[in-house]
């Protein structure tokens, strides 16, 4: 008991921290959409931009996806099939399907949100079947995402498991020297900043055959060639010892997530992925998602993609000459601006919304305690004005409470 | 190791039934929907009834519901808000879970899909944060439904697991009297047919203060007053030693699923839900899911709903009257045909579908090895002609099979 989750404790601590951002009015901000990623605060008629939107290239307000989200619906008819996807299945989640395969050159399945695609994936390959029949020793990094390490206890039903630090690349190496089957769960961008030593984990791959898990929700749309991420820009094309998973409701602008099973065409792995666990059982994606994935991997497409990749680059440099972060620097959308205390992290984060602007306290068990600070996410779509004024006040308000 | 699952063995098991499936055209067919459970093949036009689907009152073509869904897309020109909806949420998420509070007087939350609510309630009820901080002995019936027993692992994390023949009342009445706090994790109308003893566990919540928890994936919007489902209206009201999950995407005709955590106005519950899981970080039912959700919840409060229910039960009766099955006279729309093994069942579906009927061939592991047959789902929106046409077929090319 207790092996790899203990909620009861965890929410005792935790439970604190959200008291206070409750009371500070930072949790459960009922809002309107005005697009763009500014919201307007329903209790009061307050307007603000967010700058905690996982929407990095403005996607989730594009007028081309959304009309499109609307148009499946209704062509659809319904928003499914009402019987299990792998009996039934509307043209649509077809066509999504495969238009994403073609768009990554991989061999995709859409998964009604990234953590299904974590508790499809990982317990299967727990269990052997994608290595030969040879259970992997699965081997966690430290800071991989709740959704990843959410599975640990079904995956330990299946095969040993180990959570090493995290991006130890030396401390994996010896794991791979020492066990016939390793596979690496991680993310590619994290969620809290940084990235995976990815080239280093092929390298590891190359050598042991290693197999590598990533879930890059936070970097598939935002990086890469027709924005198929990080890990896919590195190994130019997916081979059978990597399998990713992704978010669509983050950088792509849909609903739902998505397993890269392998190279294009695995038909084998499509198989046994849609046969063993909850895509057999579970909701697909609705037909607005659906067209919502049609319409943004059209987009992908084109050279529209790569322009709005430039403008968020554009916006991360700008953030980056006023702000100081330990990211600065690294390419990606997410800051981590550290204030320390949960309770000034929160009242920062009050100050800042009553001058217009949104940005998520975070806080155990995100991070480690007594390490709280603001999650930024630079986007696309924000204006150099909205940069300019929210890094003068992050400086300003922050000075002030520590003056 | 194995405790819980054998993926690999399930795998091996299974895996040659789907191949016969497939070969028989009976797997992954894409179609274009025609309404009214109806669906046109895409590969030759083919047209079929599905008296497979699990859209029991034919809610998911419901046009309200569908324009419901296309519109809130476009109201709030957006699929999501791309940030946690503990942080910010649309109007949209608010009032569906507003009004499927009120319509039945619980606490309600929404959540991806019934799956994700089963992620959501399942450890957090195990670590005893429902239960004055004393984690109960979990106890799962054998024939709870795939996405409880996939949480099996996580929940003997935080808590014992122990599961228990199907619908054995003594059994847990034993576990009752022999432990301080029990938590029983059940279907209240199974997927495979029949129910639970609902009235029997009441006498041992009574009793013994037992904790129940139903997957009413079923139940709700088919069965009681308002679609409250057969828990509830043998409850009369939800009290706070019972905790319900549900698809909204089977009766219901909407997206996602959802949690009733206790009593109406349980503000307590919401936040440990809120702030200890999937919840978090996860994704949450898009804005034409909640569109579909607030129609389909105003559908409830009306007359509709209950002649809806009536159309359901005159079907049952009429079906009941031509075809004999175990389930005969339960009032409930699932039926069960058995036909012994798994190729005499899955060529019986295979001519039935070239008369125009699609019914699902189900085996190993949804049943037992050896017990194949078709699992039948009546629907308030079929014809008399449909029914009887079907009754027919599926005694005549059953006989035919076996002369």
């Amino acid at each position: 008991m207790h092996t790899f989750a203990n909620i009861k404790k965890s929410a005792r601590i935790s439970n604190d921290f959200w008291n206070v951002t409750d009371q500070a009015g930072m949790f459960d901000i009922v809002v309107a959409g005005l697009g763009e990623g500014r919201h307007r605060r329903l209790s009061d008629g307050h307007e603000f931009v967010n700058m905690s939107s996982y929407s990095y290239l403005g996607l989730d307000t594009h007028p081309r996806i959304v009309e499109a989200a609307a148009a499946a619906v209704l062509s659809e008819g319904s928003l499914n099939t009402s019987t299990s996807r792998m009996r039934i299945r509307f043209a649509a989640l077809r066509d999504a399907e495969e238009a994403m395969s073609q768009l990554f050159d991989v061999e995709a399945v859409t998964t009604a949100s990234c953590a299904v695609a974590a508790w499809v994936t990982l317990p299967l390959i727990a269990s052997g079947l994608f290595t030969g029949d040879v259970p992997p020793l699965m081997v966690f990094d430290k800071n991989a995402h709740f959704c990843l390490n959410a599975m640990k206890a079904s995956v330990a039903d299946e095969s040993e498991v180990v959570t090493i630090r995290h991006n130890d690349v030396e401390a994996l190496e010896e794991l791979c020297r020492t066990h016939p089957q390793v596979a690496y769960v991680a993310d590619g961008v994290y969620s809290t900043g940084g990235q995976a030593p990815i080239g280093e984990l092929l390298r590891l791959q190359d050598r042991y055959g290693l197999f590598l898990i990533f879930d890059e929700a936070h970097s598939v749309s935002t990086l890469g060639t027709n924005g198929r991420g990080a890990v896919l820009e590195e190994l130019g094309q997916i081979n059978d010892r990597t399998v990713i998973i992704t978010s669509l409701n983050k950088g792509f602008g849909a609903s739902g997530g998505a397993i890269f099973l392998g190279r294009r065409g695995s038909r084998e792995r499509f198989d046994v992925a849609l046969r063993n666990g909850p895509l057999m059982w579970s909701q697909r994606v609705n037909t607005a998602g659906l067209g919502a994935i049609l319409a943004s991997t059209a987009l992908h497409h084109t050279d529209e993609l790569a322009t709005l990749q430039r403008r968020l680059q554009a916006n991360i440099d700008l953030f980056d000459s006023l702000v100081d972060t330990p990211q600065h620097g690294d390419g990606l959308p997410i800051r981590f601006f550290e204030v320390g205390s949960e309770e000034a992290t929160v009242a920062l984060g009050a100050d800042l919304l009553r001058h217009g602007y949104y940005a998520s306290p975070i806080f155990f068990p995100i991070i480690g305690r007594g390490q709280a600070g603001l999650r930024l996410m630079l986007r696309a779509n924000m204006s150099t004005g909205e940069i300019e004024e929210f890094g003068g006040l992050l400086k300003t308000l922050r000075d002030r409470a520590y003056a």
